[in-house]
């Protein structure tokens, strides 16, 4: 066939394709041979024979691939469409780069809704029933509220000290909370690094220390202001205000090296990072911080 | 011009240009005046002039038009590339879709960045510097810890509750983390709607309704699982086991339709609701159901 037969060719029968500008070479078993465009049919002469100009290396997927993977070629090579083959690598259908944005989109949409501890909906939200909405989120919801007491058992150990001093209970919010969002923050860069395929497992020592120098100089700044705030508040109560902010920045410091590396350990063991690391890391942090916070309290107050 | 001659220009012209599958039609002064497709050209006789198949309505965008705004005409036509005109409707550039795709992905990490407290970084992760990860981190987290610390001063009100009760003290990491995690569901939900244009401020009243059920069903299968729990944690303690079954409940209402309604809001007031809603929801929640849970608690237990 020649460039000028093609052109015939796709006079005759493109009209009703979704895509004409990439034409696959097959042979008579509909194997894929090579791959046209119909830019490179332009840019050559009419008379000119198709095998000449194809190009055989052609990027395909096979059926079986993730779509996740195809849509990856796509960002990686910049294509229009891509040939989906079978196993005895025979053509069976194509993929375009809107079916791939459409997919790129839900993938993003998933990970959104799993970092937010919930099972991907199907269907858009307005199209998602209530009871299917409610069946999507309270899984995560019980499993975490379960760990959460055990948050909460750790508070029952150290009764003693919030009877002996009241005061030391005002400050639990503003710890596990700045420790959660600490926490998130890492996680979150690291979780849609990977996803977008900027950071892989083999970046787990870069991760942690970068992590670990963000994280003493945040930890240092937060600590501060809060022992300024505490000094003004609480005169004469030094120990409270050092404890405080000690507390404060070894949470910061543990939180933030939990959510480097946390989603990459998730990895590792073929665990998708935002389901286990995302809605998990608030829970882990809650308990780590107030286990720290009270060892302080009871260490520098002399509970 | 006719299709034949459009053809020859493309031969001769087409070897560098980005893409020359859809061909912009202009008058002398550059003023755009159609679009036609390649593909418009092989399914035409060689012999028709330009002026006679080509789509005077061309889908374009204005120099001065904001990048999502682009992106969203890519997804809602399909199209593979853009003319850019200047505001007197001349041709000054092509947005091919590879572009669209990078600036997709591009939102969606901005998105991320946002909903877990982060200043988008313009640099992909191991490429940014410690300083600048920390800086693009520290504005938040010292907006959340100051708002955590309103969230103690609610808890210094009952200090004389739970030096009362010391028990009490052990369900506020439950209550506060359930709330979050049960707002940040719905918020990260109608954001994520809202970004991928499924969601507008139009409906309001059905997202609200929506979570108030949702948030009713959950609620109450949490309460119930908690109070189970309680009962036979704390045998005879009733009324303590109503207080946490009751306070999480509501806290669930409030933080759902929280969720549900500050993204619309924050849309409203033209603000970004990934900005707004998202950091905020846990720190809004955090007040709300601790004022919930000792409101209930003095009046139940009779403190």
């Amino acid at each position: 066939m020649t460039v000028a037969q093609a052109f015939d060719y796709i006079r005759k029968h493109g009209v009703d394709k979704e895509t004409i500008y990439t034409c696959y070479v097959m042979d008579a078993t509909r194997r894929l041979e090579g791959v046209v465009t119909v830019k490179d049919l332009l840019m050559n002469p009419y008379e000119v024979a198709i095998g000449d100009i194809m190009d055989a290396h052609v990027i395909k997927a096979v059926t079986t691939e993730d779509q996740e993977a195809v849509a990856d070629s796509f960002r990686k090579y910049g294509l229009l469409s891509l040939p989906v083959v079978d196993h005895e690598d025979r053509l069976v259908g194509i993929v375009t780069v809107d079916d791939v944005v459409e997919v790129m989109e839900q993938e993003a949409t998933e990970d959104f809704e799993k970092m937010a501890a919930m099972i991907p909906s199907e269907k858009p939200y307005l199209k998602t029933s209530v009871f299917q909405l409610a069946k999507n989120r309270i899984m995560w919801l019980l499993v975490l509220m379960i760990s959460s007491m055990v948050t909460g058992g750790i508070l029952a150990r150290y009764e003693s000290a919030f009877a002996l001093i009241p005061l030391l209970v005002t400050f639990i919010p503003m710890l596990t909370d700045t420790g959660g969002n600490a926490g998130s923050q890492s996680s979150t860069m690291i979780i849609r690094g990977m996803a977008v395929g900027e950071i892989g497992t083999k970046d787990v020592f870069r991760v942690l220390f970068k992590e670990l120098k963000v994280a003493i100089l945040v930890g240092l700044i937060l600590g501060l202001v809060n022992y300024v705030r505490l000094i003004i508040l609480y005169p004469g109560q030094e120990m409270l205000c050092l404890t405080v902010m000690l507390s404060l920045l070894i949470t910061v410091i543990v939180a933030k090296t939990i959510g480097g590396i946390l989603p990459i350990a998730a990895k590792v063991f073929h665990m998708d990072p935002a389901i286990m690391a995302a809605p998990l890391i608030t829970t882990i942090v809650d308990a780590v911080s107030l286990i720290i916070y009270f060892k302080l309290a009871c260490r520098l107050l002399g509970l």
